[in-house]
């Protein structure tokens, strides 16, 4: 722990998304006016919201995702345009959605949309975006890849409901913590992956190399997530320290520590995060316990781990300058905490 | 206003939705069974909170709708089903949602889902549900259909967010308050009804008479709902009675008789209204005034309108026991308040 990297460094020497971020440069564009058309409504607060979130600087990587894989696979058309905006607006749809069951105030460093125009806002305006990723969807016409990215909406909110009721419980397993993240996170990376080959009309074995890279991916990048939810500044996150801690919602780094720690350091796991009275003392005595017991390099150990699995996921695909991107988007995501 | 009919009872001597419910019988059997079967999940609260919704009586008149106008339409198949599942389950996430945007306590007489399980669990099972909806459009492997009510899904939200924007305003007009209810409400039975004609792949006049008759009728379905929240008896409508006033929010009612009113009327409904204020000693008073403006009966002589012209709209279409069912539905929807 210690140096965080900001998300957005493409400059630094270490891994980036820069190679993924060129790449994809033409196709963003593309995707990026897309967006913006598809917030369109008379009604002039679905714009409004739907703005404050795109604008926030999100990376955007997950329709990244889906242009490199289709691109790898060597898909010539122009769906996956429509298929990656569709994929960012599940993304934005949950966001929205996400806000409103944590109770956040902050969201990328800005006030978080439920705080502007209200939980109600956030709710409908969730509803619409996941309304238009769909329309989307079937202007792409693939009827597999509505399959793929209709199914992840169902995982995800299957993940959040998982959280919910395990989110305050200090007896939530390791295990139950993957499968909620499998489903909250994982699944829409896998999905966004997975339409890129459908699109390409590739072979099954490349579909679920494509399908296993961004399951992986997801579960490591939501795990460093997590370490830095405790490790990072606020001005790198864009969301204040702790917040996790302070929503009661239990992560992995806290599920180490409070397994490796004594009886009464187990106490102060359950009092603090089974109610609502985590102060930012608390947050402070639970940093220490943190790092007497090794649990963040141990979450980002975890995280490296799903990290190899999501590049020997791309091994058997031939070498390209998308494959290189994407397996440097690994090391990106896992090296963003040291 | 006076005698309020209550909502499922067939035997009555005056229009029912009896017939409906005997055509669809053996098809709804089918399509309870596929609801209940898609409300699985290994997280133990979805199907709680999704049986919550699903036992508590709902009419489903929806995939009723559905399911007629496809054998209307000499639709043979099985997929009907699963839209019409579908359909079922689009309505059941828009109900989760919008008892926790408006903050209401009972749903169909029961306590909502937000009150036993919390908002959070609504939205998400909400999400949920929807995705649910959506896996369902893609097995019965319809891309018009999906086409029809992906859109749906849009406009509903919209017009959710409409009403948010417009809810505790005086300034709405009777204009704004139908576009409100064609998304949130109308919407739906559009959508149900054309997926019909969609499935037996009739000719675009066909697809177009069902979208017509089921936009008005949802449009007469809702105006008559209106009426009913400030005519009925909690017993006969599974709600309080000023439901929509006490969550100040705006219907047809109000707008005739704030319209007509005098300034001192005027006032009394931008206070009730627009604040948060309103008391049982103020819904005595609004329900005056409504009376003394005839703003119930008049409400349902503009659901009478649209209600012809759902009627009309299937009038070129050859004579059935469905057409008969179909066009009963109108009658029985307007005449639920006399």
């Amino acid at each position: 722990m210690g140096v965080v990297v900001a998300i957005d460094d493409g400059n630094n020497s270490r891994a980036s998304v820069k190679p993924l971020v060129e790449l994809t440069r033409e196709d963003m564009a593309l995707v990026n006016q897309l967006i913006l058309s598809k917030t369109g409504s008379e009604v002039a607060m679905i714009p409004e919201v739907a703005q404050h979130l795109i604008d926030s600087g999100g990376k955007r990587l997950r329709p990244m995702l889906t242009l490199a894989a289709a691109r790898m696979c060597g898909y010539q058309g122009d769906r996956h345009i429509t298929l990656a905006a569709s994929v960012e607006f599940m993304h934005t749809a949950t966001l929205l959605h996400d806000d409103v069951v944590d109770e956040s105030d902050m969201r990328r460093g800005k006030q978080s949309a439920r705080i502007v125009w209200g939980n109600q806002a956030s709710v409908l305006v969730g509803d619409f975006l996941l309304g238009q990723a769909f329309r989307m969807m079937v202007d792409a016409g693939s009827m597999e890849a509505l399959d793929v990215l209709s199914t992840a909406s169902t995982v995800i909110a299957e993940g959040e409901v998982m959280q919910l009721a395990a989110a305050q419980s200090m007896e939530t397993t390791e295990d139950d913590y993957l499968a909620v993240i499998r489903g909250k996170t994982a699944a829409l990376f896998s999905a966004a992956c997975e339409v890129g080959p459908i699109l390409a009309a590739t072979d099954k074995p490349v579909r679920d190399a494509f399908r296993s890279y961004g399951m992986n991916l997801g579960l490591a990048f939501q795990l460093v997530d997590d370490a830095l939810d405790y490790g990072g500044s606020k001005a790198d996150l864009g969301k204040n320290v702790g917040d996790d801690f302070h929503e009661g919602k239990i992560t992995l780094p806290v599920l180490l520590a409070f397994r490796r720690g004594n009886g009464e350091e187990q106490q102060f796991w359950r009092e603090a995060m089974e109610s609502d009275s985590a102060d930012s003392q608390s947050l402070q005595h639970a940093m220490g316990l943190l790092r007497k017991h090794g649990a963040i390099p141990d979450t980002v150990a975890r995280a490296r781990h799903y990290g190899e699995i999501a590049r020997d996921a791309l091994a058997p695909l031939p070498a390209s300058s998308h494959k290189d991107a994407l397996l440097e988007v690994v090391e990106f995501c896992v090296s963003r905490v040291s």
